[in-house]
């Protein structure tokens, strides 16, 4: 651990340069409405530490893993101590460069050379040199070896601040993930610790211009060499992350067929390919036929590079089996989908919070049970229960994602470091469960917030110089990238449903069933686990439907699925929020300083079961109307 | 007519330069799969005038009018060639310069003029001289008396084509319609002709950086003058089409307080402001203190010019009496929310029909009951249930607005040209309560589908090239302008529930019951009624809610505003599907040539009655809850 602080102390001096450079404009317009003066204020954006506590320390129980490897190092204090520092990182250093990200994006030049916008790359050293890259990466390479869950927890407040920034790392998570798992232990030798310490990047490439969902097309090729290494020709489209300033070498992987290979998905290998040759010491030789040819105009995360890449004779190295390359995609992809479901938390958390602070600001109008601020002309905004409703409803969306993204990767963590095969069995059904119902239903969700806290502001929030609108196109990719919410949707319906004879599914109803059952007699949980009952009746019985009725007609389920998908992501909202409450109640029933805080937790935890668990009964409804209608007209007729 | 005839004919000659532009790159690349060679084909867009002839004729009976003015100069034949016109302009004017519009955006010069994109100047000359701006325009200051429910239904046309640039002339409609009402004689024989015939274009200035929904705060000033004029000083902001290129003068429609006015929107004045003063004899003398500060970095509708507009001591002519300009804004702001929930069908509408039209190009991945295009590589992407329910979800909606929209228009129609009051007032009541509705579910819900259909892309949804981000930017403005949708919500639970002990709402819920009980014995129309009867339930029982709990909580009709507000717009749209239901099985029992149009228009309804209308439920029960849990929390809590 000692490495460990050291590093920490180390990247907090150099915060002082950047520190509170975010909220100066605040501060001086604070005497002011927003709007009387030319002044507008940055997005701000305050991690919220106490929450991700709450959730690890009274809600998961954080502490009773601490038998496990990499668990017993992160003491409570700790880890306490690690948020903290990940909070000024994010609020800072990250947070001061993400509209300047936006606005500046990044630039091609001639050769090919990619720069990012001004900041990135000295922001960047500071997350490296702070030793945030190799958290919860293993210590033969280099990592500390502390929980995933952990490094999620930061890893919201960081892309919460610089969506755009933290891409570049987040992509070098998965490759690094792919290579542990998949790599010979010379490869991993190879590139793993400078990927871990940062100085190298990575990403996936995986969509061509002609596949993206179906990679079975891909015609990007991987000619043997004689050396054992193989020569990978083709153009890959949409690489994030592809070309850039940040990092000594940027480190592909590629998906590619082998000549000769079968055709469709048993034909795919996964290929590790140097942006730049490494000599057998290491060191960094020259060009390896790897170029990016032009990079995108998007709709938002304009400081994330997403390139064209072309790919010449370049050299490449097999990972795991020649034509089973997607066995190790899924490992990158998976881990990618975890980051990408956090996305949209993370767009939700500060598109939430700054229009929190301005509806708290900006006065117009009066309450509608009589003026609420009398001396002023008008009262605050936030005394008008349709913005309490927005507010609301992005809160208790917030919090409860918050919970059911650290206890998935509390679960990512069992599944790798639990003692008994059972436990890690169990672990990962959750996390294969979880995995599409935190890419589809956090970034559908977080998506709308964000246009919800935009609209907030009026018309101040569709201008660019406000920063709402950043927050509404960043948040936009993520429902599309590492596979669309319509096929995470797919994924659990089609695939997570039926493995192992559904004994994941079966295993999540009996848990939250259980709970239920556990609490009937507790009078102060019924206004909670009642409505959570229902929830988990319509999601049983919508399963049930898509048993009896998937099978003899597919279309039944896919024209249910996403209603589904949305239909389990409420469920497990809210059973979060029930867990939330028990907590909340059994704290305030033990005294304690921290009553206003649970007593918050409860009342939002019961605007979601009013207000959002109803959904349910919604959504299986239309399940339960099967595909006909939708699938009745002629292609033509649309 | 025959002024008319002779206009369109000129237009119909001039669109020879720039026919079929827009198709070029479609016919070029439809032999390869999208994506699959370099080029990326431009959004296209087919005027839905068939569907407007159907909605017209069949359903809203169009021809029974005949005996009003205006419509009798409409015959059928007539209406259809404007019709056709109308989609001639739109697809080959208007639609080639709407990415244009979007990537060149407006540029404001050191001098205070702007510059609007290449093309816009030449498009709006052809608008101009077609004599669209006029078509349903008193003809005694040059209009040509046409009844408004033609001109909304190519309102569609222009707007779905390129918003930004339809803005220009959508604004001026609205000064026109406030003069038209509220003008003294004298006013409107100076100011109406030259911006009925397009030479001059028109604004709304409302907002002032510190006050927008709440205009009692507004502070720009109105100093009398000795010639009845007034010095108009101050600043507005977020003025559409404040200073462009694109006509000879414009004229701003200004609210402003004259000196000593009461506080509040009992001391609020409307004015005639003129960019350029204009002489006796109406030709343009010099500048009136009026100039463009700045213009707007947006989110979207670069294409139309967001000012900052600064009154300087500018001559300014009231309209009407002083401190009652609130009714003369009215005008203006009711014609402008029609015009914006218009905006919201019309972005979904392109959004969806390119979505369409790439679902049925895009291969990739096999249907799930087998492939239906074998000798393919994959099928294409519209046989997947979950892309049909996307694009079913967006022409249930489309279809079933449209007909909301022209049945709004024709009541706005018969409000000023019906022959007894009692049709009039029935009229009316029909226009104030439909119009927040329009606005404010029309806007929510296309926006909502343009997200949709930008999600059917993938990623090459995300990349600016491909269009479909535009119609998202572009689409998110209007559940902001002309009163954010919140303010809508409030305006029908508030204002309009109760307008004259409740007259409109209990006769709409008469009619709608009525059309249920009508059918009730017809087999063939219960999937529809029965849905339909059920959300007219849920509708009438919330209404019921608010009457019992809004009064003594005002909190609850607040936190219950916008779930009624969609309630209702549900309700509305299924309405319409009901009636177009019923004349699809009318026609089909007559037989006829056109059976496969009238199957579909089935299909549609009963895929809205399955899938959209069960939301009612969720609606009431969300509004039964009541405002307690939304409004507990103290602000700082958020």
């Amino acid at each position: 651990m000692l490495h460990l602080h050291f590093k920490l102390f180390l990247t907090a001096k150099n915060f002082d340069v950047y520190a509170n450079v975010n909220y100066l404009y605040r501060t001086l317009s604070s005497s002011n409405p927003i709007g009387s003066d030319e002044r507008t204020p940055m997005p701000s954006y305050q991690a919220p530490v106490k929450d991700t506590l709450f959730i690890l320390n009274d809600v998961l129980g954080y502490e009773r893993y601490n038998n496990l490897s990499g668990f017993s190092d992160a003491t409570p204090d700790i880890v306490e101590a690690i948020l903290v520092e990940g909070s000024k990182l994010a609020e800072e250093v990250l947070l001061p460069l993400n509209q300047v990200g936006d606005q500046e994006g990044c630039v091609r030049h001639d050769d090919g050379t990619v720069t990012t916008p001004k900041g990135f790359k000295e922001a960047y050293n500071k997350y490296r040199e702070g030793g945030w890259m190799g958290l919860s990466a293993d210590p033969e390479y280099g990592g500390q070896g502390l929980p995933l869950v952990l490094h999620t927890a930061i890893g919201e407040y960081l892309g919460a601040s610089n969506m755009a920034l933290m891409m570049y790392p987040g992509l070098t998570q998965g490759a690094i993930a792919a290579i542990a798992e998949h790599g010979s232990d010379e490869q991993k030798a190879k590139w793993l610790p400078n990927m871990i310490e940062g100085s190298w990047t990575g990403t996936m490439n995986l969509t061509e211009p002609h596949c993206g969902t179906d990679l079975g097309l891909l015609r990007t090729k991987a000619v043997p060499h004689d050396d054992g290494s193989y020569k990978i020709s083709g153009q890959k489209i949409f690489i994030s992350a592809g070309e850039h300033d940040m990092s000594d070498n940027i480190i592909h992987l590629v998906i590619a067929r082998i000549e000769g290979a079968p055709e469709g998905v048993n034909g795919i290998s996964l290929f590790i390919v140097p942006k730049l040759s490494v000599n057998d010491d290491n060191s960094v030789a020259g060009p390896n036929g790897v170029s990016c040819g032009s990079i995108e105009e998007k709709m938002g995360i304009h400081g994330n590079a997403t390139c064209v890449m072309n790919y010449d004779e370049a050299t490449g190295f097999l990972i795991g089996e020649a034509n089973k390359g997607l066995n190790a995609m899924f490992v990158m992809m998976n881990e990618a989908r975890l980051g990408v479901g956090l996305q949209g938390l993370c767009q939700s958390e500060i598109a939430g919070q700054n229009a929190a602070n301005y509806a708290r600001e900006r006065i117009q109008g009066r309450a509608l049970t009589g003026a609420k601020e009398p001396e002023k002309k008008a009262d605050p905004i936030i005394v008008h229960p349709d913005v309490r409703r927005t507010l609301m409803t992005i809160k208790s969306f917030n919090e409860a994602s918050r919970a059911l993204l650290l206890w998935t990767a509390l679960n990512s963590d069992l599944k790798h470091r639990a003692d008994s095969e059972e436990d890690r069995e169990a672990a990962d059904d959750v996390l294969g469960l979880m995995t599409p119902i935190l890419k589809g239903v956090l970034t559908d969700r977080g998506f709308d917030n964000a246009v919800a806290a935009q609209q907030m502001y009026g018309g101040h929030g569709y201008i660019e110089e406000w920063g709402m609108s950043q927050f509404v196109r960043d948040a936009r990719i993520a429902m599309i990238y590492e596979g669309a919410n319509g096929i995470q949707a797919l994924d659990l319906v089609g695939r997570k449903l039926g493995a192992n004879g559904g004994r994941a599914v079966m295993a999540y109803f009996k848990e939250v069933g259980d709970f239920c059952e556990e609490n009937r007699d507790d009078e102060k949980m019924a206004p909670y686990t009642k409505s959570l009952k229902k929830g988990l009746n319509d999601l049983q019985a919508s399963t049930m439907w898509f048993m009896q009725n998937g099978m003899s007609n597919p279309d039944n389920a896919g024209a249910g699925s996403t209603d589904y998908m949305h239909l389990f992501g409420v469920v497990a909202l809210g059973y979060m929020w029930a867990r939330m409450a028990k907590v909340a109640q059994k704290k305030l029933g033990n005294g304690g300083d921290d009553a206003d805080y649970l007593e918050n937790k409860l009342v939002t935890a019961r605007f979601f079961f009013e207000r959002i668990m109803p959904e349910t009964a919604l959504r299986r409804q239309r399940i339960e109307v099967g595909s006909e209608s939708t699938m009745a007209l002629d292609a033509a007729a649309f």
